[in-house]
């Protein structure tokens, strides 16, 4: 065990692979060539539409110990990972890393492959049930949390070598042309499986809607696509994409948005070529609300939005208050009609969005990001992958990647969230680094990095409630009481590697 | 010297070099891994903006000996290529290899250059003066013609390593984003630029239309562009791209066209999902015109036009004929107007265009293409490369992929020009083997290789003048007499590349 920079014991390797303690945001460079594959010759009338999933799996010659990936575009309706892991059980393969863009809930279905050995580690993160067995001790499986970013890195860099990439193409064409924008199984951007095409020794599109060639336009193009599967469905369509997502009514988290606008006009970051994040949830909607009205009021023409698009951002890019918007993910039904029309909506790739080891990530050019959190700590580091159970839960998605890359990035959060304080003297698990976190705003109070002086001074004169983040702590904690300290065993469940690959926490089991 | 499979004799080696003599279009595979290149880091911040040309050049440590890169999408009007040698001049850099995606008249300019040392090699066909010194012995600068889709397929094996591309960008940020729609340099697609971006040590984006972050649409993202250079000029608008390209009006052409069109209805392959490749010549653009007459009596529904794409392929999309274009280039005003605001008008790389060496390049999907010549023989070989007098004027372009890729393709050219006749009995330079070409049209008559008994068949029975080709030769010699042998010398000037790497023939000094 050695300590990284954030006082956080991390093994000196994990799996046999040696680990590289989390340092800082910025400066561990690449000192490596991108990975590579082997070219290959498709000559004309050669065929790649293969007769199903199975078909795939042997052309592919996927053998034991191999590493498959599925992307997480169709969310929680996602039907591809399931049936992809039932073919390769049914040929009798084991031992298989699954390192997809993340995991959902639904894939709850795949807790008995990892019991009968046929999946043997999650090379990504994992939303909902996986992730909560593994921490209880239950699930022997283990796991690694990336983020979006750091995915693609991780790929490029050949640190995650694909062996069988299975690509869900909502519209395909027999030849591998593909776009998630039609089709029953519309999902938007397929911004999460761009690199895998590019790297995955085989890649597989998968589709339920087969078009004549050529599928136009083309988020992935037919010289990256191996094979073409027909199936009958790639998910449930009332789960892939929220029919609408919608600003929170709750008074409490009106009030974070108002502060958290309220920080954004003090920053000074809103002016022309504004540009800005938010997710999907309600607080992050509201606080897209308040901006919105303010650069409708003063005139301001910004430049980009970016992250998971939803149809809020489609209306500001409408509405000319954005130039355009850089969509890895479509977060709602007005994202995903509006990518395969609007000339200025467009898809980009998890790399393009937050790779720290390319030319340059979208995320750099951020001036704002709003971003949620299960904790926070005095240190104003966050953590979005635990719960106060110290269940490993959710993933981290963009968190890290957009809050080193912004000039602002602000968490939004209810001070008390089950009768527990938001903030903490030690998040359970750092997911993102402090350092890199510029406001902590909660309806009891904002808390301004010490990094950022000028920004408290004008907060303070626009008699914006700014705190010292231990006056806020102690603030919130009268009314909580300061929970129990969680206990856990020494063994280590999962890995939450910062961006750039070294180690910035591991999650360990709980004791229960 | 050894002979290859047409009996033309290849040395084992050039400059160093092992060759690999042509044997068939189809049966080369790759026995690689794909190139790679070190990985970069650019944080928020990070400035990628550079005063000048000198300043990128000195940037990426361009040494005697290296590769530099440019592309042919501004065509005769391109001053780039110019601007960028005279800094490597005035740099005292020497023996610099060129590796352009072509050279036009314009790049006359370079001729001095080569007399001083500065370029020492051509790794790219050369149009024009360049071409026509090497031919007589008066340059000594060994060339290497590669197709459109053997080029990018020799950036990807790593047979030709760019050290230093500059890409000239007609609308581009300051991150390196850019697209070639807008902007006093605009060209429409950047298609040869892609996989240079992909490939090249380093990357450097030039730019007379610098715009406000983010340039959208994105034809070339930021991740791969190193540094960005504004210039004054990238180059002549006049020449950069036609205002028209027209339909011939002479009569020989005409007849010409006619009988292509005459052939493309008889082949079958005139029905919905016809996919469709013509160039830019009065000829082309003539069986355009009819073919789109046919479609519009008979009511086709095409599939897609490729290649380089002219206004009339512009009205068959907007006109439903076609479901898409695939553009590697654009060759006028209406084209370069359409590429940014029709959605089913798609920008594609030249390896997505025609590489042999990935999972299906778009030429594997051509029904039929029409193509020019400047000698056929009686074995159906095609010369598009050197003239008459046996001086080496012009590239392959994307003949013998789209010939190779095609089910149909179509030779036309007029059955005599500049008193000489166009079937020999064997041609100067071998451009693209007779096993890929199918058809020959002139104004005299039609010569169906034999691989297609039952086309032929078809022809007779609809009474197109269909002859066989020594036949054809024979009445056109009777007009012309039989040309007068051309001497050469045994020093090679150039290597015809075939797509797959193998070489297909030489080019030698013309004795005087």
């Amino acid at each position: 065990m050695v300590k990284n920079s954030l006082g956080r014991a991390i093994p000196e390797s994990f799996g046999g692979r040696p680990l590289i303690p989390y340092s800082d945001p910025f400066s561990l460079r690449p000192d490596a060539e991108r990975a590579t594959r082997a070219l290959r010759r498709v000559n004309p009338g050669d065929n790649k539409l293969l007769g199903g999933l199975r078909e795939a799996i042997e052309a592919a010659g996927l053998k034991d110990g191999m590493t498959i990936a599925t992307h997480h575009h169709l969310r929680n309706g996602d039907a591809l990972l399931g049936l992809v892991v039932r073919e390769i059980d049914a040929l009798g393969i084991r031992d298989i890393r699954i390192a997809s863009s993340s995991i959902h809930p639904v894939h709850a279905e795949l807790i008995p492959y990892v019991e009968k050995g046929v999946i043997s580690a999650f090379e990504c993160g994992v939303n909902g049930p996986i992730g909560e067995q593994a921490s209880k001790g239950e699930l022997s499986c283990p796991i690694v949390v990336r983020t979006h970013g750091g995915r693609a890195r991780a790929i490029i860099t050949g640190e995650v070598p694909i062996d069988l990439a299975f690509i869900a193409a909502p519209t395909c064409d027999a030849y591998g042309n593909m776009n998630g924008y039609q089709g029953p199984s519309a999902c938007g951007s397929l911004g999460y499986a761009h690199t895998d095409a590019l790297y995955a020794k085989t890649v597989v599109a998968v589709t339920d809607n087969l078009v004549p060639y050529p599928a136009a336009p083309i988020s992935i193009p037919q010289t990256l696509i191996d094979y073409v599967v027909q199936v009958e469905t790639l998910g449930d369509p009332q789960k892939i994409v929220s029919t609408t997502t919608r600003v929170t009514r709750d008074p409490v988290g009106l009030q974070i948005a108002r502060y958290a606008a309220q920080v954004i006009e003090a920053s000074g970051h809103l002016k022309d070529g504004f540009s800005f994040q938010t997710g999907s949830g309600g607080i992050s909607l509201a606080v897209a609300e308040q901006v919105r009205r303010m650069m409708r009021e003063q005139r301001i023409k910004g430049s980009f939005g970016c992250g998971g698009i939803t149809g809020y951002f489609v209306d500001m890019l409408e509405e000319g208050l954005f130039q355009a918007l850089f969509d890895v993910q479509c977060f709602d039904l007005r994202a995903v009609e509006s990518i395969g029309k609007n000339p200025g909506h467009l898809e980009i790739s998890a790399d393009m969005y937050a790779n720290p080891f390319n030319a340059g990530a979208v995320v750099n050019r951020l001036d704002c990001v709003i971003l949620g959190a299960t904790e926070v700590d005095v240190n104003f580091n966050v953590n979005v992958n635990t719960e106060s159970n110290g269940y490993l839960l959710h993933n981290t998605g963009g968190h890290s990647d957009t809050a080193a890359g912004a000039k602002l990035s602000i968490i939004t959060a209810p001070s008390i969230r089950g009768r527990l304080p938001i903030v903490r003297d030690e998040v359970t698990t750092v997911t993102t680094p402090g350092e890199t976190v510029d406001v902590i705003v909660t309806e009891r109070g904002i808390a301004v990095n010490d990094k950022h002086p000028e920004l408290k001074k004008e907060l303070q004169r626009r008699k914006v409630p700014v705190k010292e983040i231990r006056q806020l702590q102690q603030e919130i904690t009268q009314v909580t009481g300061r929970p129990r300290p969680l206990e856990f065993t020494d063994d280590i469940v999962a890995l939450i590697e910062y961006r750039d690959g070294s180690i910035i926490d591991v999650v360990r089991k709980v004791k229960e």
